[in-house]
């Protein structure tokens, strides 16, 4: 053939590839350059941010390590620091660590939402390889608590899988397809039982590896609360009375002109107890002096219904007490652990303003009089905060959340809201409203009431060693 | 030039070409092929599985819901039907649904343990891009209940972000370089307050997209108990008792032979109340026949060391009553909540076996008595179980896991762990054991002991309702 043919043959041949050039590079996924420069490991898991810098002490705050005794202080230090080591090993959970996913990785995985129960085995959704031709195709799934099945059966001869049974599987094969066909088949079985950890898996294929995590969760029962039909099955009223008889008889009077029928639960460590009788009415008699936050422990630990409603024994009922209105709220929004209401016209609600600081020197507690947070949809009187007044509606199994620690003795309240931040949900209302007895002087009952300076020591001290806190400040 | 020339050019380009569109195949990403096909929405977020099939009662079960009075069912069925789903708003966030990760993405970001304070600014960490060279790169991210804001002072000019300061931002230059480090700098603040839910965030990059969870959290403060230096300050005896003064008194003096200063907290429904007096002995009086549970819970409400024992009022005290030994296994292993030991050398642990079945007509329970997991590393004579006889040691504060429902009254044990079902870890251990006392009869004791048709009746009804149970079969 002439020169011009060959011409024309190479010409065209030479138009052909560029433009068969010009496919790729259009089709060339750009992600692909930069991932060659990208080491897998970089995507591996990275490492849980350290404990953060000591927080800092606002200017008003009172230094709780001054209040332990110098010659205890040592003991004391050391002991809180292996109950804050034991608390931490509860608390936290291979699903604390931060986990991303690498990019222009072939694979796909679950990364939330994988729960299994302890010791059971279970499917694990979404495995698969999407790569295209090539001769052989190999994924490597490894776990650290647990073993890897998969089922290929259906594959004999296709599919090759090694270490059935075992915490690191390797599904090998010449087709993509029968591959992931086993990949789908693969489950995994936590060796130990727990009710709730977490395994983290490691799925790999060449040089893309990518981790998940497993969450091992045993169901819980619910447990759920009967609302009955009104509210004397909704709701029961708890009180902690300490010498005050005539406060409380007053108090007892009022509810039962609103509220004939409903419970009434009585805390009494008065030193010597006098008989308080009635319908529904509950005394519970303690050691004398036992404290305030023993009585109100005990009084909530007697609740059958789903809310209690906190009073103190120097509150009075009057037209605007609704507690209707409180449990609407509540049952409005489930999430709410506590709504609270006003006493004679004060909401009296802070916010707490946390920083843990450094772990061992303890955190930064601030507790801010009228703080809030914003108002509840649908509910413009109410507002999201941390702690409320003496006054409130809480649900029953709140106390699962957060306790009245019956080592307060005296004076506490915000105590318990300070045990549950975190845990609690609070709302507080201004549209019901209970009111407060007028004030009588008794010296006995001044006596024990008025907080002694080692009283506030202790209380110091307590929330030193408890909270795992450097320093309150009461704004 | 002459043709030969133009032959040379030409095959030599040519052959430069083929090389080229070589080296173009070997680099090429077979991954790449396989993602043209997949559209990135089969991606995009996975239902959550819906409700599971009924679950079947093994032959043998109680079928609640014969238990309740057929005039009643409707109201109570539709009641039951309404707390579920509060419960599940309660238990449930966007942290339950299922996530995939795409496969060849080019976006990396966070899938786990990215988690934020509610209502504070965090940089969210590992948002980048990985692709090469092209005129202009564009990333959108957005959230559902926050803000994103992003820092591109420093580029002004070479980086556009829109939407700064709403739940969508994107971010658009033409370096590559330059968007990777303004997505370095994009922080997420939550619009609403909650202690405990999550956001779903959307990532995206021309067709690809992928979602990642965003865990809003209020810090908790530490709730610790101080172990104190011996035994005493680490442990507090509970005791419910009832008319069996005879009995409680031999069990308080053999406590005392073991342990002289230990704190032993009472809790008595008796009809006519003897005084119980003593050295660190607290008694409480409760309103006659109030109840077992309410008692127990009562006592335990009390307690203010980190542990307390649990002991029937007719047991006895022996040399191999060894608390302390319950106390290391305790300490050892800080996930447990309660170690129960053996009465008389019999350890009657139990497993639960739980199927939630289909949630409108509830679960299927089995309690298998003798059923148990797997041994305790380090504590042979311990296993993992799901409940434990009478005498236990527990944590003070696993009464936020499970309560002891007073509104059971007579023949109760089980049900405090089957409450605590998916909450409490428990372990019966075989080498702490305590003795019982002879068996008395007493008729006005038995006379409220023994469990009558209706109260037997009662706990069905309770466990329809309040554990959203179908059937409960006691192997």
């Amino acid at each position: 053939m002439t020169k011009s043919t060959i011409i024309k043959v190479l010409v065209s041949t030479l138009f052909f590839l560029v433009f068969l050039l010009y496919l790729f590079m259009r089709s060339f996924p750009a992600s692909q350059k930069m991932e060659m420069h990208v080491p897998a490991q970089t995507h591996r898991l990275a490492p849980v941010p350290v404990s953060p810098r000591p927080c800092t002490c606002p200017p008003g705050s009172v230094q709780l390590k001054d209040q332990i005794p110098e010659d205890q202080f040592d003991k004391v230090y050391q002991r809180r620091k292996e109950e804050f080591e034991k608390w931490k090993k509860r608390t936290s959970s291979e699903l604390s660590k931060l986990l991303l996913a690498p990019p222009n990785s072939p694979l796909q995985y679950p990364i939330q939402g994988f729960t299994v129960p302890p010791l059971r085995r279970c499917p694990i959704p979404g495995l698969k390889l999407y790569t295209g031709e090539q001769s052989r195709y190999k994924v490597i799934l490894n776990v650290r608590n647990g073993l890897l099945s998969a089922d290929a059966s259906l594959f004999t001869g296709e599919v090759i899988v090694k270490g059935d049974g075992k915490a690191e599987i390797t599904v090998e094969s010449s087709s993509l397809k029968f591959l992931n066909a086993v990949l789908a088949s693969v489950s995994y079985q936590s060796s130990f039982y727990h009710v709730h950890t977490a395994d983290l898996a490691s799925f790999s294929f060449e040089n893309h590896e990518a981790q998940f995590p497993i969450i091992i969760r045993q169901p819980q029962l619910p447990v759920l609360f009967d609302m009955g039909a009104d509210i004397s099955s909704q709701v029961s009223i708890t009180i902690k009375t300490f010498l005050r008889y005539d406060n409380l008889k007053v108090l007892l009077s009022s509810i039962r002109r609103f509220y004939p029928n409903i419970t009434v639960i009585i805390a009494d460590d008065s030193i010597e107890p006098e008989k308080i009788t009635g319908e529904n009415i509950q005394q519970y008699i303690m050691p004398p002096a036992q404290g305030w936050f023993a009585g109100r422990n005990l009084a909530v630990s007697q609740v059958t219904t789903k809310y209690f409603l906190w009073v103190d024994d120097d509150f009075i009922f009057s037209q605007s007490t609704k507690i209707e209105k409180m449990v609407e709220v509540m049952e409005a929004v489930p999430e709410l652990d506590v709504v609270g209401g006003s006493v004679q016209g004060n909401t009296f609600h802070f916010s707490l303003e946390y920083d843990k600081g450094d772990e061992t020197e303890g955190g930064c507690l601030y507790r801010k009089s009228h703080g809030r947070f914003h108002a509840l949809p649908g509910y413009p009187q109410c507002y999201l905060t941390s702690g409320v007044v003496n006054f409130f509606l809480a649900r029953t199994d709140c106390i699962q959340k957060s306790r009245f620690d019956p080592l307060l003795k005296r004076v506490a309240h915000s105590e318990f809201f300070m045990d549950g931040l975190g845990s609690l949900m609070v709302a507080s209302c201004s549209h019901v409203s209970i009111g407060h007895q007028p004030k009588k002087n008794s010296n006995q009952y001044n006596n024990f009431r008025k907080q002694t300076g080692s009283e506030q020591a202790f209380k110091y001290q307590l929330h030193f060693f408890k909270n795992n806190l450097k320093c309150i400040k009461f704004g």
